[in-house]
């Protein structure tokens, strides 16, 4: 709570004048866009399927914001791919996100940015990455790809159990985002950091029914995310995918998600 | 020094008798490699073409023990690229590492390392991994790739300034990978830690002519990371592949680091 109240500006303040108050043209899109589309839902579509990654974008679309790829798992990856994500992102009205969590020295992620078979700046709106090599992560990532439609999100706090991310590496991470403003747009946390209100804050691990998977991910709600612990996207993976009816699901978890986020307006 | 001291094991025993007191399969082959070759260097080609990295592994093959990829940065990526690899691998005597950094929950990193049009798990002997997520990178990785002849190098200590590897995130890396012996052969470290002596120690920044890139890389001597850092295998990238005579220098960076690696069991 001693975060949320240092920073109430972007608890509090409604979606169209954070992207006012937002410096990065890409923050100020997405905020735009949520606000369009009543949606702050993020879906994680983890499939290593080329077919069925843009079947689940075709159908989901409608209720996301961003769609979360690891394109990197997709046995049958092809330029069409690639292709079909772009005409859908423009169709449906959302962004693209891969989250490849890029860990190493300025002068690799360059090349892993910008280059390869998949070749991530191309088209990937966002890109998550790790702070642990430092600065040097960034300051590669921006000599492939400083536009304003490329943006990075920073991995502060991971939702895995047993993970590493101290109140100091949090803390460190947000240092190291904020030198980087002109590319960075948020982070990837699990509780409300102090940020200005144009930054904005991913929180993965939602789910309305697990509470763990087998292999250490745990699971909160989208009431508690947006609510008690200030995430503004809700990233929502295989509570979605995984579902008997995804469309009715992923309606389901836009509603939710954007209620509670509502709610902070309003109070 | 204090680390130095608690190690003297690791620290001078011959790399025959290391091979002996390993456990873990892929360790003992590597230590037995390494003093059958005479080399503790492993050669990092960051190149971004196909042609590029089968020709440097050809040329330096003979002089190396590990051949350390990024091959998300090859434009030209084909399964041929793969073949060419696992035969020079044969061929030369060398094993492959690819440098993937592996950073992301177990469900995920479960697919990123079987899978993909990269399916490193089908080629790679060793990958790293950043125990940043937690264990479940590791209970991932070993879903799909548990064999004798897979294993992982956890990066406990990154060579770029501005690093968030605290102590505390070094020993937690250490207390991570322990539990995972029979997958985690050794650590990239920048100093020398306490672990058993079948545990091999991988040091990166190593050079003998810069002193730091334009992107926040450092680099030390052979001789520093050898004997007074503790590195088992020293980690050359530009200062070989970007030479006017890669072979060579890959020759003088061989006898370099071996002759330092030499010196600690004579001490």
């Amino acid at each position: 709570t001693r975060a949320l109240l240092k920073d109430q500006s972007r608890i509090n303040m409604p979606l169209m004048e954070r992207a006012k108050a937002a410096t990065n043209p890409l923050a100020q899109r997405l905020l735009t866009l949520m606000d369009r589309k009543k949606s702050n839902l993020c879906v994680a579509v983890d499939t290593q399927s080329s077919v069925e990654l843009i079947s689940m974008a075709e159908k989901l679309g409608p209720y996301i914001c961003l769609l979360k790829t690891h394109i990197d798992i997709i046995d049958d990856f092809s330029k069409e791919t690639i292709q079909k994500l772009k005409e859908l992102s423009e169709k449906h009205d959302f962004l693209l996100f891969e989250d490849r969590k890029f860990a190493d020295i300025g002068n690799t992620v360059k090349m892993q940015y910008k280059g390869g078979v998949h070749n991530i700046c191309d088209w990937a709106h966002l890109v998550t990455a790790h702070p642990v090599a430092g600065p040097g992560v960034l300051q590669g990532l921006c000599k492939a790809g400083l536009r304003d439609d490329r943006g990075c999100v920073i991995i502060a706090e991971m939702s895995s159990s047993g993970n590493l991310n101290t109140p100091a590496y949090i803390e460190d991470s947000i240092k190291i985002g904020n030198s980087f403003g002109g590319f960075v747009i948020g982070y990837v946390c699990q509780s409300s950091i102090d940020v200005d209100a144009g930054v904005i804050l991913f929180t993965p691990g939602v789910s309305l029914d697990a509470s763990s998977d087998s292999l250490g991910q745990q699971y909160v709600t989208p009431e508690t995310a947006v609510n008690e612990k200030g995430a503004d996207v809700v990233i929502v993976g295989r509570g979605i995918t995984g579902s008997e009816n995804p469309v009715e699901r992923a309606e389901q978890y836009r509603k939710r998600c954007y209620d509670a986020l509502c709610k902070r307006f309003e109070s």
